[in-house]
């Protein structure tokens, strides 16, 4: 096991290495895609791709593919978002956003292109496995994996219910859903799927999908708490929004006290889901501390 | 082999069996997912892809859930494209385009939602071969092929050249380019997965790659010839936009003439690529006609 700012740093060193070259007549193409993905970002998904991949016994090279899709569909997921018809964000980390840069047009192109590349890799991996039906299985469920936490009764549902339920009364389930599919199901999956590619035995998956649930949640709520109460510059984006575009946003439901509450509650939680591993998983023991510490 | 009025009936019988449960809160996803399903279609890419598989000795049964995966893509393509910072369309098959009926942002996600839906069954499908690692292959090698031809070096560099080549002056080179990714590179993912599933041997897939080719090129030159000489109401969507937005359009470059020359040769080529086939291939070659006749 490494520790995160080593993981983090194989992630930004190939970061677009798997960024094919669309020709010269789409050349913009490849530019755009690479734009939102050097602006910057925790690469907290790859990385726990990685950690979890070698905690099971798996190798960073084996897992290094599936990380970058990984990045690749959050950071789609990102330029969609903040397209004036979404969130309509002029800034993201500090940044002008994707179609501040590039255009509407391109930008939804881009979305596309990392989302379609992101496939192309995961189908590409269980390829390179044609002499070992036992690594091409875990390949595959990896693959599968990926795809359907990202997909419409995922991530894409999490994002639709978010978007549908500006300016309806925000309830504890809208939330709860919303929390699980536009957050958690993006932070579960790295963990899945690095566990599958080393082979992970179902008693492993378990306990590690709870994990990466609590803090996934967790992750989203202290989101909702930042916009109410974070450091813009901080966190290089306008704050306030949830409240001005009528958003869910937790602390509206529970209110801020309970949001604090919950957040530490389940920080806790996930942590006690490993406790059968003792020191062997401290890198995601303290991962979900230092989440929970996070001011942007 | 069956008709083609065979594989559209079979594809329009199951459409949108794959269209997932998004959960209550996403309910209007799905909605939106299914409407462009669903307001029509020729069904050539899903025909193609099943007439390939039982050319090759593979079953209807298998190469279904690839057909309608194929669908899907083809189908998220479009409702990106005619919103309204791409080609801002109206019409579609002479109904409201999605974003007319859902809205801009809706039409994004429903969009991103077909294309993960077709990521998801695409490397679904593998999984149901645990036992058989030859058919395992095959379906892996399936799965790249879409996701590739699909992606950021296939269909969306071409979407990326028709979009960015509005108001540039034409070139022969461009024009190419759109075809052959645009258009073409989704005509020949259907055949070549098709073949795949079945197990076809590379002499096979060479053959009908250059069928596909062919077939794909002349299908969008056709498109070019209707757009400035076509019936509106047939063709149930507005004419004349080449023109209008300075798209690349092949008459433009080369001539009306010269396009309705091309479009015979490319014919009469892809006919010629099956021709050690014989009576076999007349699926094919039927179908190449029947494509060089269409009126819509």
């Amino acid at each position: 096991m490494r520790s995160f700012d080593e993981y983090r740093k194989i992630i930004n060193d190939h970061l677009t290495d798997l960024i094919g070259d669309p020709g010269e007549e789409a050349s913009e193409l490849a530019d755009a895609m690479r734009y939102s993905l050097e602006v910057g970002g925790k690469r907290l998904r790859p990385a726990l791709l990685m950690a979890s991949c070698e905690f099971a016994g798996g190798s960073v090279d084996e897992a290094l593919p599936y990380a970058l899709a990984l990045e690749y569909i959050h950071t789609y997921s990102l330029i969609h978002d903040d397209l004036p018809a979404m969130d309509n964000d002029d800034l993201r980390r500090g940044k002008p956003t994707n179609h501040k840069v590039f255009g509407e047009a391109m930008a939804i192109l881009a979305g596309d292109g990392l989302l379609s590349t992101a496939a192309e890799i995961v189908t590409g991996c269980p390829l390179k496995y044609f002499e070992d039906p036992e690594k091409m299985r875990n390949h595959i469920r990896a693959a599968h994996e990926i795809m359907s936490r990202a997909g419409a009764r995922g991530m894409i549902a999490g994002q639709t219910a978010d978007i549908k339920g500006e300016n309806l009364e925000p309830t504890a389930e809208l939330i709860n859903f919303i929390e699980l599919h536009k957050t958690a199901d993006l932070i579960t999956a790295p963990v899945r799927v690095g566990l599958m590619i080393a082979g992970a035995d179902d008693d492993i998956l378990e306990r590690f999908t709870l994990y990466a649930r609590d803090i996934g949640v967790a992750f989203q709520i202290l989101d909702d708490i930042l916009d109410i109460e974070g450091d813009q510059e901080l966190l290089g984006k306008t704050l306030g929004k949830d409240a001005e575009q009528g958003k869910c946003n937790y602390a509206f439901v529970h209110g801020l006290g309970a949001a604090k509450e919950e957040l530490h509650r389940l920080t806790a939680e996930a942590k006690e889901a490993l406790a059968a591993y003792g020191d062997k998983a401290s890198f995601f023991t303290e991962l979900a501390d230092s989440l929970e510490a996070r001011n942007h």
